[in-house]
């Protein structure tokens, strides 16, 4: 398949480097102890990247990121409990969806898509209900790329005697963490450049150790996935062991790209690239620069008559560069990613194939 | 790492081929039309594995194999629905706890972890209470290696107008599917020779369709993933893509070998390689022969006093054997597996390890 020499600009899976997919060429025993010492190894390092403020320890868990996100819901919000959901996006209302699914009771505050999550809103609806116990909040709502305040919305929670729980999926690992936060979930896919298949949630540890039983489902159950974590340093059930030698990896090449801090400058890069190059070609963001992530670029589709996405993805994806749709209920767009194994040499490339085929197809003159 | 090298005597992850392995090295999109393709071929290719009668559909799911078999209860059994769980190990105790969790009325039919179940036993229960909706069994219990006469429980739960579910998941690719089950649930990384990381569940496609909104948990719902596949061919949330090619790749050494008879013949040279050469040094396997798949063999651990398992372990694996704890509770036990890319040659290599292993302890003179 020539599939493989394409760059993915997607919000994940996305482009991993050589040595990632090469670290991937063993089988590991998943209750041996060189995979034992490798999930620990893991978990210290996750934790140490979200830098909480307290005791906290992180929990691994099988599946995508949506699994992970449910397990944080389910295991910290007790079925008394109630949650507030802020939702600028997709991923706000899917939170929304899987918590009300699990018999939680709800509360959304939406905001429109290409507007940030506002903390006095948040105190107002934290005063109104005493009855929520929980907040949750999406970092960077991937559906856009918006970037929101969560270090604000973390103050409010706090000082309304809230606790906050963060999706931080496609942040973690280049935008820095929040500062105050009960949980956090994201997966290996995104920012870290693993591959896809683990998510973790990053947990204070008394909250996590006064919430056994809440959780809904056996598999989705961080309290019980600690506990194993703990007692052997072994999961209760298989672990994806060929995404996690990916993930060793992975982590060991964001060390040597500098950290975060090093990676954001990366991707910052990207990011400038990308929209500076589209911007020439009379293609603005949706979202204003101060919104915008240097994550994924939402713009919104050209509206000239001659432009079709399905022949704009193909000719694209034959030029070596794989794009991907948008997600607004709003707006008909189409997103380009600055994450993965990118730099701002392919992401020139990617605008100068974007230039040719609407030149192609007659949209750009 | 050299731990690589060594072949895993285990129910899984077990040891791949590096064809398998191989196929992991490239980054696929999760919306390109080369994975939307490949899930396809995937979902067809498991379902004419299952040979189901009627008309059924294939259902993928990331994370382990207890994710898919909840998934699979879940998704099939009503909330006000009821489910009989034969059990005869911790797969099927397993089974009971994730059922008992997710809200549905369970009764557990409970055998001894040597016994088969009793289709009688089955018979007998579900006219003492015409509320059990479901039966869940399992075909191969890894517990011990024991084969479950799923067969003789499918006509009873078919004549006493029962539904049946089936965790195959140690079974699937090697031993016959069992005729007559609504649903069934397995994995990638067990007979299938994949890598972990990815189950499936082939169901009957108007139970499925019925099941609308029964699931406890969005990330768990077969039926929301299979309209997902249906509408787009697309996964509902980011797919182990990685996972996916390996399993591909499994797929065609599969029928390389001659389809599930092929690699059913080779398991059953490996089991006999096994059985017989650890019988020689006076190692009886905890089950008799007629109740032993050809999967994974439960030994009782030697009574002698200088026999301790980690010391064992950790001899076998220095030679190159990955060998697995037992996890009965009625006896001190290990497990050695006959799955993956094993052949006789290995078994019996394993076995000499094994005989020098307890000759340098003291244990076999």
């Amino acid at each position: 398949m020539t599939a493989g020499r394409r760059l993915l600009l997607t919000p994940g899976p996305l482009t991993t480097s050589d040595a990632v997919k090469a670290a991937m060429q063993q089988d590991l025993g998943s209750r041996d102890p060189a995979f034992i010492a490798l999930t620990a190894s893991i978990r210290e390092r996750l934790l140490a990247l979200a830098a909480p403020q307290g005791d906290f320890t992180t929990v691994l868990l099988q599946g995508s990121g949506t699994f992970v996100v449910e397990a944080m819901i389910g295991t910290l919000v007790p079925r008394d409990g109630a949650l507030l959901v802020l939702e600028n996006g997709a991923y706000g209302r899917r939170i929304r969806e899987l918590a009300a699914r699990m018999g939680r009771r709800v509360h959304a505050l939406t905001f429109g898509e290409t507007t940030p999550v506002d903390p006095e809103a948040v105190r107002g609806a934290l005063r109104a209900d005493p009855g929520l116990t929980h907040v949750a909040v999406v970092q960077c709502e991937t559906t856009t790329g918006l970037l929101n305040p969560v270090n604000a919305v973390a103050e409010v929670v706090r000082a309304e005697g809230r606790r906050l729980l963060v999706d931080a999926m496609s942040a973690f690992g280049a935008l820095p963490p929040p500062v105050g936060f009960t949980a956090l979930a994201a997966s290996s896919n995104k920012c870290l450049e693993g591959v896809p298949g683990v998510g973790f949630c990053v947990i204070e540890r008394g909250a996590l150790a006064a919430s056994k039983g809440n959780a809904h489902s056996v598999s989705l159950d961080l309290e019980a996935q600690w506990r194993g974590f703990e007692a052997n340093g072994q999961w209760r059930f298989t672990p994806p062991t060929h995404v996690l030698l990916a993930l060793g990896c992975a982590l060991d090449l964001l060390d040597a790209e500098g950290g975060p801090a090093g990676r954001l400058a990366r991707y910052r890069a990207n990011a400038a690239a990308l929209i500076g190059g589209m911007r020439e070609l009379g293609l603005e963001p949706l979202l204003p620069d101060m919104l915008q992530a240097p994550i994924i670029v939402t713009f919104p589709s050209p509206g000239h008559p001659r432009f079709a996405f399905k022949a704009f993805y193909d000719a694209l994806s034959e030029r070596g560069f794989v794009i991907y749709p948008g997600k607004l209920t709003e707006a008909d767009t189409f997103r380009m990613g600055c994450i993965g194994q990118l730099f701002p040499d392919d992401l020139g490339r990617a605008v100068a194939a974007v230039r040719d085929v609407l030149t192609g197809m007659g949209v750009l003159a």
